[in-house]
């Protein structure tokens, strides 16, 4: 490949992260699926967080957070999403700068505040998320920096930028631009709820724009409409350059034209908090993908990644006081 | 005592933490005397956060702090002190609730931005901070409650109001009203560099308005410009009818008339952040003393409380994943 600027390329939502310690009891009784994101308008976000407890704010956003972790590998890496010019905007201006990656999108100057998504993670260390796009939405094609794509050799797409029809004109843009200049274009399909709002839109962008397919279990049956793996790894067999399947502690599948991966896990001694994981993973393929790494490595370097973001809680784990000093107050 | 709504009142700076990870080198390059707090105006906050690197955002505030470290332990706890109406405002005001303590301090409408504390963290987990005061030293005298003043047990005031000097006002405000309602009144130094700039007054305010006294080892022998912690202990003495000295690893002393303890600090196998220590010390000892325990005990819960908090950290530890997976990499 030709040198480029940027090893990679992310376009998605630039969202500030609120991360909240729940019980289970909280999801059912905010009819929200555990480990999945929804989508909350501006009012439902102030109720939902007038209900959750202390919470701390860390920068977020599904392809904004590969993007860090690539910087963090010593890749080079760029990022274009919409943010509005309010506090968690620069916060999440600040931090995607000091992670080392290239972010230049201009703010919004009016209209919806910047995206925010609480995380909302239960003891058993798995996140749930209900998502308020705000400005993010309003990411248009002519936000797309046609020579920032360019310069980039893979443009990697979140597919929860769908959600929105500008967004998604902007994604179509920036894939049009990446293969007239010869570059690869990677997708991550998110979500599996959000794969089932998009399903068709979502098969035939696998089938005729995207080089490099990143999924998990559920994202990839419920694209093929498939109850098994075996089934949506034969579905998908053939439809990108290469296809990525993650499936959490059985490790990963790569699927490149005859050539198959199997790929273990690796070993986390104390699973905090599975926020990131994905995205992580991705970070760490990306990343020996443009380093001219073979698959396997790619796929062990993904694994590694994704290992050391599930060991730490994105929030403080805010015990209570009054439980941890029990034994100290009696 | 009679029955009070609320244990205690605390009132001081509303503030939301900046947190960061840096290295030694960086407070040499930027000034910054290691432990200590400094003021910052909006201009040199702006430099010095396009300095550090990836942060989080939590709420902070030094008696903000213990009032919700009281509420964990399962105090009844209230909090007066200024934010603006802006974004960081709100995160404050949400997180302070969500803890369980009472607020219900009015925003202010114009005016500088809610304040801020960069707090950095070097690798021996010691923090420094940067403070932009921003709304906090709005604080005046006709936003203290009297009526929540005289229906908590105590009022604590923390000594970095007196930087802002209407913050300055509203705290005799409260004092007095305080003692007028038969409650008692607790400050704690803050920090030593604070007491540099207003020893005369903390003097006068220990010797004549306070009931409860906290201050770490180098605070009161700043206090009393004394080289040697037992020569302040001796200064002390008698001049409130509680002192409780704090010694980081070396436990605290509590002084009352003929009274003195010296109690050890709880073990904590794994020091992560001292953020928050002195703070969540006196959450413990508030939260026993308006139990009705007696002062030893109330030191010990503060020893534990303190303990509890320097085994987090405030922020993510971001390690380097570079670093990190450097086994994985190679």
């Amino acid at each position: 490949m030709t040198e480029k600027t940027y090893d990679v390329l992310g376009i998605g939502n630039a969202i500030v992260d609120v991360l909240a310690k729940i019980e289970d009891e909280f999801l059912a009784e905010q009819n929200l699926v555990k480990g999945s994101m929804t989508l909350v308008d501006a009012a439902t976000a102030t109720d939902l967080y007038g209900k959750i407890g202390n919470a701390i704010e860390a920068s977020g956003g599904s392809a904004a957070n590969t993007m860090a972790g690539i910087a963090s590998l010593g890749g080079r890496s760029a990022f274009t999403g919409k943010v509005r010019d309010d506090q968690l905007g620069e916060i999440f201006r600040h931090d995607i700068r000091a992670s080392g990656v290239a972010f230049d999108s201009a703010a919004a100057v009016d209209g919806p505040s910047t995206a925010r998504c609480m995380v909302m993670v239960t003891p058993d260390a798995q996140r749930t998320m209900a998502t308020y796009l705000g400005a993010a939405v309003d990411l248009r094609p002519n936000d797309i920096d046609a020579d920032l794509v360019a310069a980039s050799e893979v443009t990697y797409l979140e597919g929860y930028l769908w959600d929105a029809p500008p967004a998604k004109d902007a994604f179509l843009r920036a894939a049009r631009i990446a293969h007239e200049a010869g570059n690869k274009v990677s997708l991550t399909l998110s979500d599996s709820f959000c794969v089932d709002r998009h399903r068709e839109s979502f098969l035939e962008l696998v089938r005729d724009h995207v080089d490099l397919l990143f999924a998990n279990e559920a994202e990839i049956t419920s694209l093929y409409q498939v109850e098994v793996f075996d089934d949506a790894l034969q579905a998908v067999r053939g439809h990108c350059q290469v296809v990525v399947l993650t499936r959490s502690e059985k490790g990963a599948v790569v699927l490149s034209g005859e050539e198959v991966h199997v790929v273990d896990a690796a070993k986390v001694d104390n699973v905090v908090d599975t926020t990131g994981a994905g995205d992580l993973f991705a970070s760490g393929f990306l990343h020996g993908y443009t380093q001219g790494k073979g698959l396997y490595d790619c796929a062990r370097i993904g694994a590694a990644a994704a290992a050391a973001i599930i060991a730490h809680f994105g929030a403080r784990p805010e015990v209570s006081l009054q439980k941890q000093l029990a034994d100290t107050m009696t």
